[in-house]
């Protein structure tokens, strides 16, 4: 078949919108009409060049909402009419991953999906001349439709509006997951969130599910402080309008009068700058403060620390897609969107059309939207 | 009252056996009587002049045992006769730390203890001539006689003998309680320790205990490989006779028919080396991996590693006298040596006079001791 899709034909050039063709899908695979799909930094970052692994050309996209149109042969969790969210993490249930009980790092396409190919090693996409167009993240949800192994599609509630619940496929989840599976934060706790995108108002309403005391958010932006207090932060810190270090600075804001030592018991970075990573360990409490490392970092880029940070009690971490198992707990954040429980609405800030998908880039750059979804 | 002590006069000279002077115990306090001292790398580190924090003149030691001799106003928890451990981590049960359940980093006395005085700001000992003599790590056990608050000892099982325990006041603690309270391994885990050393063969005889099923043990010299064997470990790994790297190597060992991805499920730097830390953490397992930094690493220096290695789901931790706490847990680890269920004899490789402590340094640069143990 053919479908419309923007397609990233190489690094640093504007996403470009056309015509492409389409196979069925193969045994194991669902064909999805996408309905609805979000504009991410992390296509961001490959469509830019600097991702090390980016692949050209590709159709971007991993955060996306669509209906099955029509399933491969052996496929039986799935059938034509579910409402599903694709997956760049998949989740096949029988890998060593999957049942370790310890990670949601499903490894059962890790290899092909890496290589912008479908698990049996090619691509349903391609040009209408014949040249091959990669898979993204197993997802490339900037097409109408695409093919996606049956592992790598959550069936969600058919009532849930696609322009919403597409952000669930990737942003909404790591920061909600990022607090719930990974840090485990519990009632009363003091947190730290850096970085007010996307992913940190997700983290901040998972800090505040979770019955967090204080919830401070840290950012450059002054206009982000409104946006974090909306969804439950409850003190912000642009560190370029304080005096000393932003480590020293939360220090001195989680000490009370019993507890002098001072540090937040978890922090969250969600910038992918190492400089901030570091001080998003360091200004944790001694003893049990746990760090968390959500943002993508630059290609080479390290980070680090004296080891007495450890010795004394801190831990660093990191997480992908929140630590969630996509087909088991996508669902169920679904569910609490539906229940209210959480909140998507006000941070799609944009809508736009396919052929608009560039200006959605724009937007971000600008830092003018937390998120813009591309509506078919 | 007069005592003898072996003192630390300046940096990176050799240690002077002396009579001092030792006030007695004042508010809260406890005069010991010091019946042996293990010899650690602690030690070394401060007495060569490496370690920033290094006060001078001293008395160092802090993996002691010894007997009651006096408590002062207020002490209800010792008296005369009882046999204790001197604890450079004390734990006093009502801080922050020791009431949050979460850290054994008392920090009742962290602040005197770190210049090297006891809690009320002033010292003890004192030179003939009336210069004070500055306490290490709050214990101060390469002297006869010594003074420690109440909080800072645990009160051992009496027919423990001395000469043994003492190295429970630090080395074997550190490694054990590494295993069973920062790490928390499980039945069956896959375990590397890097450095056979004081800590790494008592971090090995925890993994045991915790039923591990591969302990793998990494040092550049090849005579500790039965010495690893001689307390669990499994598989022996020279860094200097594999092809290729140490973290392949053991990514390459632990795969299974069932999982070819590998990986240490935990691992322990017992080095200090900044750069083996960093081969701990990315030997570990993705998904799941913990690593745990226990060596104390050189000042300045400083861990590095790709925040990718934490966003695929390994942990890097660190722990502090093996998170155990003190007062609780010191006393249980003496009654499991009692009972049998752990091995220290066959570490303490050599037995001194204290004239002879010297020659405990030597031992221990020389790489021929496991502990040397001081006897008064």
């Amino acid at each position: 078949m053919r479908t419309r899709a923007a397609v990233a034909v190489a690094p640093g050039k504007p996403l470009e919108i056309m015509e492409v063709n389409l196979e069925g899908p193969k045994k194991g695979e669902v064909l999805v009409e996408i309905k609805a799909t979000g504009i991410c930094h992390t296509d961001e970052f490959t469509l830019s060049g600097a991702d090390p692994e980016g692949i050209f050309p590709s159709i971007l996209g991993h955060e996306g909402a669509g209906v099955v149109i029509e399933v491969g042969e052996g496929v039986t969790t799935l059938k034509p009419g579910d409402h599903v969210i694709p997956l760049y993490t998949p989740e096949c249930r029988e890998c060593p991953s999957c049942l370790s009980r310890k990670t949601n790092l499903c490894t059962a396409i890790r290899s092909t999906q890496g290589q912008g190919l479908m698990p049996d090693g090619t691509t349903r996409f391609s040009m209408l001349d014949g040249t091959p167009i990669y898979h993204y993240m197993g997802c490339s949800t900037f097409a109408n439709h695409t093919v996606l192994p049956e592992i790598a599609l959550a069936k969600v509630d058919p009532s849930a509006p696609f322009d919403k619940i597409c952000y669930i496929g990737c942003g909404v989840t790591t920061g909600i997951g990022a607090v719930l599976n990974t840090a485990k934060v519990e009632i009363g706790a003091k947190a730290v969130v850096f970085g007010l995108g996307g992913i940190g108002l997700n983290v901040i309403q998972g800090l505040k599910m979770a019955g967090a005391d204080m919830i401070i958010g840290v950012d450059l932006n002054d206009s982000k402080k409104e946006w974090g207090e909306k969804f439950g932060m409850t003190h912000f810190v642009n560190p370029t309008k304080i005096e000393g270090s932003v480590v020293q600075h939360i220090v001195d804001m989680t000490k009370t009068p019993f507890d002098q030592i001072g540090g937040a018991d978890y922090s969250f970075d969600c910038t992918g700058n190492v400089k901030v990573m570091r001080d998003a360990l360091e200004c944790t409490h001694r003893g049990w403060g746990v760090s968390v490392v959500i943002g993508v970092a630059a290609a080479g880029a390290e980070i680090q620390t004296r080891p007495f940070q450890l010795v004394t009690g801190r831990v660093w971490k990191g997480t992908a897609f929140g630590g969630a198992r996509g087909r088991t707990d996508v669902p169920q954040i679904v569910d609490w969107y539906m229940q209210g429980k959480i909140e998507i609405d006000s941070m799609i800030t944009h809508k736009l059309k396919l052929e608009d998908i560039n200006k959605g880039f724009d937007l971000m750059h600008e830092g003018k939207s937390i998120r813009a979804v591309v509506e078919f």
